[in-house]
């Protein structure tokens, strides 16, 4: 029994999982290789988070969507098949294009040049993987399947945006501005520890909670 | 009216959000700094993906719950300061320490390496933020108000648990052994177009979908 208590006292290490991050990409510069309709999702994923996105794919091969994206000045294009110059100034390298020993030679690039790379649909040629996101406002929930069932992902995110309470996008807002105002007032954490405490709760609530 | 028809024929771009990405960290080497409370959240959520675990810190500076990690061997403990060559392998550094000027420092650091970081507690010092996760086998739902509201992200986080399905996790695991069969028996998806359509789905719906 005394065992058992010892054991249970922190979190037990589940492993298998991925690190789920939240990117700041403004203003960095991601690299779109291919223009079809995984590239127009990746696409609009990078412009919600205010990225620079450069889309490398020939005229022809543009979808609808990414030809839209094109018209409106919202990404570079570059009208031709990747070159490894591409990659010079890139923060992140996203591919969907439909030739796996292309998209090999591009990932292997990336990580000699140290730059974080998706591959679509190859998941061991994946720094990272996407997943299905609902969004309102500041609040952004995020669902992965690690790469096992994305379509089930979407039905999941459905679920949860339809259980969300109408106004949880403003009700974060509010906070947001009531934490900016506390930095203001007491902007060294030293002088005044509970600061670091208010900051605390997100990963430790998760684990020591009963599920 | 063709206007309006032409202008919500694509989503149309929201910005001020993040890119919330799963990354799979298992093996890479991940340098957390600090050993507080803070640093123990973030260790776990790094274990729980199968990374290699540094800490720097003084022993005298482990709280118990980091101290239990580092008796466990689940992590390797530096006992003493930071120092810059701490940072050579490392693919991530998180710091948690209640040291603004050594954070920056620190930062400036992983910026001229090229190594993605996040300084607790200081927004500009992220190249991404972590959320509140809830976990279910190879399920993972991340809540993030960009930094906002990390309570009521927990808030929310808990909600969202509680209206899941219990079996949620069992049945992602059940599709992911489908998908794995499907990518052996077309493994070229130029002679299987469908199979990039069967893996589409993410984005795409995510955003087409009526809200």
């Amino acid at each position: 029994m005394a065992e058992k208590t010892k054991t249970n006292k922190f979190p037990e290490v589940r492993g298998g999982g991925s690190l789920i991050l939240a990117w700041r990409i403004k203003d960095k510069k991601v690299l779109v290789v291919g223009g079809g309709e995984v590239a127009a999702g990746r696409i609009l994923n990078c412009l919600d988070a205010d990225a620079k996105v450069t889309v490398v794919c020939p005229a022809s091969g543009l979808n609808p969507e990414v030809a839209h994206r094109v018209e409106c000045a919202q990404v570079t294009h570059v009208d031709r098949l990747f070159e490894p110059t591409d990659l010079d100034g890139a923060d992140m390298v996203l591919v969907a294009i439909d030739d796996p020993a292309a998209s090999t030679t591009i990932w292997k690039l990336c990580k000699e040049r140290r730059i974080p790379a998706n591959i679509a649909d190859v998941p061991p040629e994946c720094d990272f993987y996407f997943g299905s996101v609902h969004r309102d406002g500041p609040l952004q929930i995020m669902v992965s399947t690690n790469g096992k069932g994305p379509r089930l992902a979407a039905i999941i995110r459905r679920h949860i945006a339809k259980s969300l309470p109408k106004n949880a996008g403003n009700a974060i807002e509010a906070i947001g501005t009531l934490r900016a105002k506390l930095r203001k007032m007491a902007p060294d954490p030293e002088a005044s520890p509970k600061r670091m405490g208010w900051y605390v709760p997100l990963t430790m609530e998760t684990r020591l909670e009963p599920r």
